[in-house]
């Protein structure tokens, strides 16, 4: 059996930490790890600057609930769940994802958890596993699938290394020139044609 | 992060051997693990009867394509899968699981699959895993998630037992009685206020 495992933000919805910087107007929250490297620090940032701005996780997922998922992955993702097995793989949070898990038609997610107050404040976050999304893969292989996995991002390359197959879909011009061997989409036809070269052998 | 696994045949949709024996006219289709022990035995014998009828894969997935899934099935599974991941764990094989998956909205299955040959004649069979229901249990468990598991047969038991916590969903008699320290369940509402418990804790 196969399963292929997806990145969520920059595969089939927005990157959420941006559109939140976008939709509040707070700049600093468009820190990423390409400012910060050590995601702890950098989450603690983000928790910190939203509980100066006495943001709550309401306001958040409902910015987020206000996004649209990229153009074309609702019937992307749909098509390929006909076919075979689909597991999104985020390094985001249930807290996060689950409007976004409602208009992808309710894809099975493995990502982290947020710890929120009895004021619906987010005072922490909790990794499900460290570098997650390469243990779900390894996990997916054990227990006797052929596992395809693709994303965006330095923090894919490790899933996408692990699996059998992989592929980036609209990585930036330097994950792709680090990374020639794999192969590169950048539109949805083009990705699911990779995609079924993997699903056909 | 929690993850729910459902058994499928007796919990979400019928029987599916029990019902292409029914709606074939082939009685000797209806032979069960508890006919058959050994698992294999009983595999490669239904095969053989299926092709001795002259049935194909075809023929057999249109009549999985005409079943109704459990009543309420559709209704407990998105509603599930609203607030919490879902994975179902069947020793189905994927080519008879998908029009039933279909109704359900594509959730997320890991079972096993079939070899068929040109002619779309069932040759034989593929196991994913060997006990591939407690394995994806003790998988998902490594890589961080808590988790419930819940069926209706003897060969949940394992998965069941692995999992943090569980529940039978109408279970025979015997199981029962045999599994008194088991929740167990007979409507969608009772097992929902399980599942619930495990939830919120």
């Amino acid at each position: 059996m196969k399963v292929v495992c997806l990145d969520l933000e920059g595969v089939l919805v927005p990157e959420i930490w941006i559109n939140v910087a976008a939709k509040t107007g707070i700049e600093e929250l468009r820190l990423t790890t390409r400012d910060e490297p050590d995601y702890d620090v950098l989450m603690k940032k983000r928790i910190a600057i939203l509980n100066e701005h006495s943001l709550t996780l309401s306001d958040i997922t409902e910015v987020i609930n206000s996004l649209d998922l990229l153009d074309g992955a609702y019937e992307f993702l749909q098509n390929l769940r006909k076919i075979t097995q689909v597991i999104i793989l985020s390094d985001t949070f249930t807290e996060f994802a689950s409007p976004l898990m409602e208009k992808l038609g309710y894809p099975t997610i493995f990502c982290n958890s947020l710890v929120v107050d009895e004021h619906d404040r987010i005072q922490d976050y909790t990794l499900r596993a460290y570098d997650g999304k390469r243990k779900a893969v390894e996990a997916l292989k054990d227990i006797g699938f052929q596992v395809f996995a693709a994303g965006d991002s330095y923090n894919d390359l490790t899933m996408i290394r692990t699996a059998d197959e992989g592929a980036l879909f609209r990585a930036p011009e330097q994950i792709i020139s680090d990374e020639k061997d794999l192969p590169c989409a950048t539109t949805y036809q083009e990705f699911r044609s990779i995609i079924d070269t993997f699903l056909e052998k």
